[in-house]
């Protein structure tokens, strides 16, 4: 069963086979790859804009479609976009076929729309391997028990092309996507952000969960647990996949594969989030509960709460919610007064989360202090802070997130990494 | 197991499911027909154009496209349709799920692009349909016995529901189409054509091979086979599914069950025939066989043939050809001329291939002299005659099609069929 040979799984999602020309340079691609000498697993998305199609089909009918006729109905995107490669594939000689999720099987829960992977039967595909031929999955999808399809969630196929990187035993999870790696920060604020060569998983899933969108979290979390390698790369460039470690893009490996860890890996921010003062609460214990508990029930998301002491014996808490879910926490509260006998709301949309994200920090001390000092020199003042073992954030206005993304990215020494 | 309530399978076209309005019509039909206290179970198309969309795709990719890939792609269309119209269905209170060629599963052959239908396991349909759940298959697809999507060729989801309705025993297979029936002759030529209430299995097939393309050949051959009744009718009009008897469309059956035998069921033309005649060939045994061996071996559909004798101990042969094969036709026989030693080679393009189909010609006699009659009556020159037990075809100029065609509907009294 043991072979040398090293096994890599290839996603391309929806921009990388938006047409019958990216499918071809796809194809090509994976040529190369398999031309590299590599055992190869491909695994796709629809082409761009089919899934909306599909999803405003179901819509329209019923804005409360019954959710595994959807599944079935959107799982075809993937379907048509494996035939077509493995078309593509044979066009330049190269063996290859087309695996629908109940083909091979991928076997998921019945949490339709939004089903997760629990088992995947890889004999087939690895016979498929062993036999020369490139299969060529259709991601985002799999079946239920009762042989319904499933499907995993917007941006699933990430989910699929790690789980069946794990399910495969393969060295690497390559995600060919329409960027070309993760950044030290948003390049269209940071002129000089960097690409990341490698990133630990869990900077990874800080970073994407404020605000960097090239890997579905999920699919993150997935290669944490099962500690798959996931390379980032750009479908629209060229590589030379001989030479691993001339690879462009970024890695997503585990802390151990990376050598220099440093202080701060990168600096993300969302603008997404609203913040929340309430003032004045009598300070007896199993307030916080009052408040937070009619929010949990509502399913809304709370994110950097912070208890500060107020005057006369009062407490003030402070937290943000998702600016979504804004009005519907002004209400909840005052309908929740009479139990919390908070003085005053008040609330502020017009504020950014900013964070500093690195495994470093676990070893460095000061990096919080850095933060601070920088944001004070350019006279920012700081609403919130919260820290974790790798992250520090804070609420500041929304105006000065340039300002403040810049210059914490020349702070951080972040300007000046090798490339 | 026996139950005395009706099960019909109903099937749709792509043009009665080709947006999200005509979906919802269906979902009425289907609603009325469950109303009227039928089990049913409901066979889709793709949505007209899809499926040519999914075909340019592999053409594009590669003329010389795997057929398995192309299956697997364009089957999509088909399960798109059957979940949208599961949602319609259900948007109305009508409990239904879709099913895929591989969830039910229909077997095939492996002749993919073209396969047969070798079984269909029917049960878990049964019991969907005994729950009160309408089934809505993908029609068109199954799967071969390696589990890779198979489709059964353009207009194959007249055969599904075909086979459906014979595996399910249902008691009709309602086919719904752009057109209300089979109709006498074609409308656009002869004003009077009437539609068919009931017509022969057999009829059906003739008038189907030379022109009336209400359903695909295929499906008429099985339903004779499995002696399925099926009705032809209008997705356009609204009907009373209670009432049988007041159904418009057509009805396909066997001869058994229509009363009135006419003479003249229909009458089909063709102008996609060539005509050929080989002269002055020395009549030996096996001439024949020297004239139509290289054909055959060339796959070219050789119908019409009448010998006739020439001159001096010779022999004269015509036949007729797809029009799209003349040319490779005249190559052949000219290429096989020091074998058949025929002194010359003619061949016509202009002529029209007429037949009157009806199985009354059984025991009516004098049928084919009412048409030459009525031809010779306007000076019609018929080229070649050849009969069959329900159908007489005759080969006349071109420009008379219309001409002939109304005359001959006038002749057998199909104008004044009643309505």
């Amino acid at each position: 069963m043991s072979c040398d040979i090293p096994r890599i799984v290839m996603k391309f999602g929806g921009t990388s086979v938006a047409d019958l020309d990216r499918i071809r340079k796809v194809a090509q691609t994976v040529k190369k790859q398999v031309g590299a000498g590599c055992e190869v697993a491909v695994v796709v998305s629809a082409m761009s804009g089919v899934t909306n199609q599909l999803v405003e089909y179901c819509q329209t009918l019923n804005p409360l479609y019954d959710p595994c006729e959807y599944d079935s109905i959107v799982a075809t995107g993937e379907q048509v976009t494996s035939g077509l490669l493995a078309i593509a594939l044979q066009t330049m000689g190269i063996k290859a076929r087309s695996w629908s999720g109940w083909q091979i099987p991928i076997i998921t829960d019945d949490a339709h729309g939004r089903a997760r992977i629990k088992q995947i039967e890889s004999a087939a595909l690895i016979e498929c391997m062993q036999a020369g031929v490139v299969p060529v999955i259709a991601g985002f999808q799999g079946i239920d028990e009762n042989k319904r399809i499933s499907t995993l969630g917007r941006g699933g196929s990430d989910t699929s092309a790690v789980a069946l990187a794990a399910s495969l035993n393969a060295t690497r999870c390559d995600i060919y996507t329409d960027v070309d790696g993760i950044y030290t920060t948003d390049p269209r604020i940071v002129k000089k952000a960097k690409r990341i060569k490698a990133i630990a998983y869990e900077e990874m899933l800080e970073l994407a969960s404020v605000g960097a969108k090239v890997l579905q979290t999920r699919s993150v979390e997935l290669a944490m647990k099962e500690q798959v390698r996931v390379q980032v790369l750009s479908s629209f460039e060229d590589h030379d996949p001989s030479r691993e470690g001339s690879l462009p893009g970024s890695l997503v490996v585990s802390e151990d594969e990376i050598v220099e860890k440093e202080q701060v890996t990168g600096i993300a921010y969302s603008l997404n989030e609203a913040k929340v003062v309430v003032k004045g609460i009598p300070d007896f214990p199993g307030v916080a509960s009052s408040i937070f508990r009619p929010l949990a029930e509502a399913n809304i998301n709370v994110d950097m709460i912070v208890q500060s002491s107020g005057t006369n014996q009062t407490t003030d808490m402070t937290f943000t919610v998702p600016k979504t879910d804004l009005l519907q926490v002004q209400q909840l509260l005052e309908q929740a007064k009479d139990t919390i006998k908070f003085s005053q709301l008040l609330t502020d949309e017009d504020v950014v989360k900013i964070s500093v994200v690195g495994i470093g920090m676990r070893s460095h001390t000061g990096v919080a202090n850095i933060m601070f000092k920088t944001l004070a020199e350019r006279s920012i003042n700081v609403q919130v802070i919260s820290t974790s073992e790798i992250k520090v954030s804070v609420i500041v206005a929304a105006e000065y997130v340039e300002l403040a993304v810049r210059a914490l990215h020349t702070a951080y020494g972040l300007d000046q990494m090798n490339d």
